[in-house]
């Protein structure tokens, strides 16, 4: 059997909660969230012939295997650059099953990421062993390494940390009613973000950083024709791509000739719109990854959502409303939502599709989930 | 695009010396072995826009894509399970292709595993982090905890050390005439290998052991009909597989109810005979991964080559023997080429089917790479 990459679905999500003190360990929420995932597609353990999660997950498949009851594993693979890599657990799975070396994969990323070992602080960054070029000139956390690089943006458009903030709001007002978020309840006016303390001034304050999060959630990926026989409406996987190019870095991304340009986000949609035929305007709603704030602000102009320096009037006029042109980070994002690595933003753009999110945006047709160097665009089967 | 898994090939092969100190670092190490697979296969840079290496590999894909000029990444995805994975490394890379998620995939791995970080030293195991469950019984290096496994097969069906060095002096008279193998020139006799002191007695000998080596070592796969455009006759990827049961442990494998029975490795060569129609008696040339001698035992039995206990003399009756019945490990093996994570056997597998190894098998149709938890058979084209 091999089928084309759009002829594969997603049937099955689970989710732990998302908090600041689980209480348990990263494999038990793996394989809470793995099994909610199985339940929800109808599958039982034995369907399950493979797994996909993040190169720096520390969760054993076996270790999983074993919880969960799964019998026999024919394929394993696992996305590099974190994050970045979120959707490439999508690609990986969905190229397993269309070339036939698996028939149903699970996906799943877990960790107790503010409880136990947390990106966010100093020392994260190198990893041991490697060269730390920059830490001599102080880029020692992430909000650091990455305001660098979203000043230079910000500075050539005029984005002001207000615009940003505009952004915020938004995605704490999709938060604020989402059962799911970490910030449900919990909206934001601008003053109230204007009046949160820097983390790096002049770019980023304390609310335009992601929720460092404990949680678990995982999906599986099948074949679009065995989805039908499925619990759940399936979910088309119609088009998934990496983007990385040769002057690009993960982190210390100062490289480029022109850092507000984001090469990979861009060249990563065009890959996207070359697969499906689609194009921005058919986007219904679009989930992008977001460690902080800005990088909202750049993938919409990479996406071709908007023009060059235009984002910050497409937020302001309200484009990214549920009843904009284009929803934006509907489940509150992973400001507001909670940062499982940015998997979370997956389940959400199955949601949409299936019409069952806590802010459902009416005939959600196509979901774009960036996270910017690697991408898929959801739609029905 | 989408094309069956054996309509994908390997169109060319990398490696740098192996050796006790490279001298250089594993970026360098990768970026040399990757650049001979792309001038060995006719291939520039930019025809490559997939990497697959191992979960664990140091080198980062961008990294060594800048090193290589490589301009755009469409497609990255790491193998777990170490050396147990080193085949699975062939399977994400032909999914890949097979799926149309990327055209050419280039295959690497590379390390000092002599001169920087020895496996095989005390305290590499568990990982940071994980339970270490049997370190307060001594097991404290791969060669005990593997032995405590392998002791089980060798008591029941009778298998001694000497048996273990009948394989093992076939190994080293295949390094001694492989100008590639670290012990090229340097056949042993059984008497040296009875004369080497031993690491875990009763078990495992000096002898017994595989080379640390530092080395590089690269592959490129993409699709069986490009691969007759190019410099080098593609060899087929005829089936591949994995198998991960759930009784199983990569290191730590003492809890299945018959410890003498490979079980990964029987299944997953049960999935290649699946696939590819074929059975045993249709290899031509088996390479098997050997951490340590007794693995090879119980792969042959596992792998349908003999019957249960009948390795010790389908070795000691000089089956595995260039004129035999099913010539094994004809570069050497890991005990006598070369200790590459098992990767150097998958560039073994590839010059058998090219009829281009030191140490050719002759009218070789189909070949065995063997990590027992995965698997390839390569073919002709």
């Amino acid at each position: 059997m091999s089928l084309p990459l759009n002829q594969t679905a997603v049937v099955g999500i689970g989710q732990t909660e998302f908090s600041k003190h689980s209480g348990r360990s990263p494999l038990q929420l793996a394989a809470e969230a793995s099994r909610a995932a199985m339940l929800d597609a109808g599958l039982s353990p034995s369907d399950i012939d493979g797994m996909v999660t993040f190169q720096r997950d520390e969760n054993d498949e076996l270790e999983l295997a074993r919880s969960l009851g799964i019998p026999l594993l024919r394929f394993t693979g696992r996305a590099p650059f974190g994050g970045a890599g979120s959707c490439a657990t999508i690609q990986i799975a969905a190229a397993a099953v269309a070339s036939g070396a698996a028939r149903a994969v699970l996906i799943y990323r877990a960790f107790n990421e503010r409880s136990g070992h947390r990106f966010g602080q100093p020392g994260s960054y190198p990893a041991p062993g490697q060269l730390d070029i920059h830490g001599s000139f102080g880029l020692d956390t992430p909000a650091k390494i990455y305001a660098l690089w979203y000043q230079r943006y910000m500075h050539k458009y005029g984005v002001t940390n207000e615009d940003l903030g505009r952004y915020v709001v938004l995605a704490r007002k999709h938060a604020a009613t989402n059962p799911a978020a970490w910030y449900y309840r919990k909206p934001i006016t601008l003053a109230d973000h204007q009046a949160s303390r820097w983390i790096v001034e002049p770019i980023l304050r304390l609310l335009d950083c992601c929720q460092e999060s404990d949680g678990g959630v995982a999906l599986v990926v099948t074949s679009a024709e065995r989805a039908g026989d499925l619990r759940q409406p399936g979910v088309r996987i119609v088009a998934t791509s990496q983007a990385h190019s040769i002057g690009g870095d993960i982190m210390f991304d100062y490289y480029r000739p022109e850092l507000e340009d984001f090469e990979e986000a861009r060249v990563c949609t065009e890959e996207l719109w070359r697969q499906s035929g689609l194009g921005p305007r058919d986007i219904d709603v679009a989930l992008i990854y977001e460690n902080f704030s800005p990088i909202v602000f750049l993938a919409l102009e990479a996406h071709g959502f908007c023009g060059p320096g235009e984002a910050r009037h497409f937020i302001a006029d309200g484009h990214g409303e549920l009843t904009g042109s284009l929803p934006l980070n509907t489940n509150g994002g992973l400001l507001g939502e909670g940062y499982i690595h940015g998997v979370n933003n997956l389940l959400e753009g199955v949601r949409q599709i299936r019409g069952t999110a806590a802010n459902q945006v009416v005939d959600a047709e196509h979901v774009l989930v960036s996270a910017s160097r690697s991408n898929v665009i959801f739609g029905k089967l």
